[in-house]
């Protein structure tokens, strides 16, 4: 287990427009805010879902798109470091016009109809993801 | 993108009593405490739901219930102003007794069984919900 | 309706190893750090999922397992305290490799691939579950 001990900062909240693409959206504002360690959570909807699921066997990511319009009805997410930039982590659940519920891993290409996201700064360390060579996924592992 | 710097506030733990109506119960504790602006996450179980679907096309609600006992497996919304008053925009994913789930934005006449709540005051610009030409819903768009 | 005020405090952010049980390790970070009052949400992937539905009739817990890879798509809960040790109680919902969504209450035995966690402590009173008899469940009912 690692953690990380960190103090609550500001928290944005955030109104993506209709037909931005939504995980390049919380990276920009992530990027033009300077934003490297912090929290969020989202709903609302979408006008099609562009997932991925990880294979864990084989080590790599399966995709999938759902292309009908959906409500978001749960994201959650984190910012931390890759390369030297901001790096977006979240997954979502979504339902459909009978309530049918789906999920997984956001990928570029989820579309947004109407977005709303409340995502917090932490302050301390910036964490950087590693390369972990258990799940070949790029994992919390170091501080700036 | 519209986004609001806000500042993180008291948190409130609500357990709400078995039978209450949850969007309801929400929205007068955010009545009660003159609560104007805030983010919420919920877990629990309900005795029924009552859920919405916007149909984006035909831009109207699709309104639904599920009649069983159901685990709330992850609720998230917010409050902020409409006509002057609080208002709690929330969705939530719920689970049948075969783990199966559902979800949508959340409706009058979902009845609790027992439901915890997190719901934080953020400090800053009470924000509005204005009507918007692009989706006709009410969207994050004044402050007071 | 119960409510508590509380002031917010550190943030946690923790990854939990491979091949850990994803309910067994919130529950010792929170006894290794003292923790008695806290909120979280995480998300991630797990080898299998340990979940749990309550009979609302029949007032007692009906556990099933998904016995393959899942994304969480969600995971959201608290830590209160239940005969003077720290309880964590927490549900989640997770996807399978078409997306389909599941979900319920955490139980022990829920195999973590990489899960990240945001866990904020509480401050104010330490909350304690008491036995509810309208529903047999340990519910928010006193403080210490």
């Amino acid at each position: 287990m690692i953690s990380y001990a960190m103090e609550p900062g500001p928290v944005h909240l955030i109104r993506l427009n209709t037909d931005a693409d939504l995980l390049d959206g919380i990276t920009a504002f992530a990027e033009e805010n300077e934003i490297t360690t912090a929290w969020l959570t989202y709903l609302g909807a979408v006008r099609r879902a562009s997932l991925r699921y990880y294979d864990q066997e084989e080590q790599e990511y399966r995709d999938f798109v759902i292309e009908e319009p959906l409500e978001v009805v749960s994201g959650v997410g984190n910012v931390s470091i890759v390369e030297g930039r901001p790096f977006v982590h979240t997954h979502a659940a979504f339902a459909d016009s009978a309530g049918a519920a789906f999920g997984g891993h956001l990928n570029t290409g989820t579309i947004v109809w109407a977005i709303e996201i409340r995502l917090q700064r932490l302050l301390g360390p910036d964490i950087v993801r590693l390369p972990d060579d258990c799940t070949s996924l790029d994992l919390w592992g170091g501080t700036l």
